[in-house]
């Protein structure tokens, strides 16, 4: 099952800036062989199910390890079964209604 | 590694009412297992991290199952390290708050 | 135009235990004459639009007055034109399908 | 109050494809003089608080204008008083973090 997600990690107890540990977890997804893209609130993340909640939870684990004691993160994800769709696809779809 | 999780699924194709894909998911929660609580926006969910996630791509087969060939759901997640605590701690913490 | 919402504030910059700052919305909430009911990873409000996001608004301002310099919050909220619906109904319809 | 948020708009009832909702969306989140950014699971907002969520709200009526009974939206917000921060700064600063 291929999945669209899209990740916003939290991590408290670090300061206010998180761009540190947003990083790390940016390395692990993509260490991970998985397509993302990083926006201003998020990454989107393309591919199987497994591997792309697998590498969630190494985030998790990566950003405890750096330091952060509590991590509260938020994950929008979709699956369909009538077709596959690329996250390129998503916005081209998009795109396309906006010139229409 | 524990977590609480707080799951809310929209599935696409089945009409405006999805309380019997909600229920299904309920179901599922509830027979692996896990500590749940339903509220007007989504399910909380408490348990190993592993067992938690595993409901959770069980919950969007079942509901793909079911008839609906979209589904878009959004997952808030927190594991912490300093301690452990449960969904009824963070209620009760609250509302020792509320009556300070 | 309703709407039924589910707020999740996590303040940056206060520590780790954020049940004060939670407690602080919930009064805000409540004293906007809102509906609402706290569960272990936020809060269902359902109001007019207005006035939801007026006191959502109010949330923000409260929470930085009480120290955090940061607040990152996720929200879920709906709206619907075929029909009213309640939080309560909201609940009720999934748990007649889970008696069935 | 200046926010950077994050929205996803799912309309419910008007089948699979949602594209030329999201595009109705960021036609109004354009004319609202708001600077934005789609992505593959929602679009990037940043501006005064009041300009953002009145701009949210629109949305939400458009959509349901085109025809959508039902919505189901998730939104990120941060606002922070700390210092002032733009959507492109949040993504160069966790690029630097990436190059270092």
């Amino acid at each position: 099952m291929r999945v669209i997600a899209d990740l916003c990690i939290v991590p408290l107890g670090v300061g206010l800036s998180v761009s540190k540990e947003i990083a790390a977890c940016e390395r692990v997804l993509s260490e991970a062989g998985l397509k993302i893209r990083l926006h201003a609130y998020g990454t989107n993340i393309e591919g199987e199910w497994d591997e792309v909640f697998a590498a969630i939870k190494r985030c998790h684990e990566v950003v405890h390890a750096m330091g952060a004691p509590r991590i509260s993160s938020s994950l929008r994800f979709g699956t369909r079964t009538d077709r596959d769709q690329t996250m390129d696809e998503k916005i081209r779809s998009v795109e396309e209604k906006l010139r229409a």
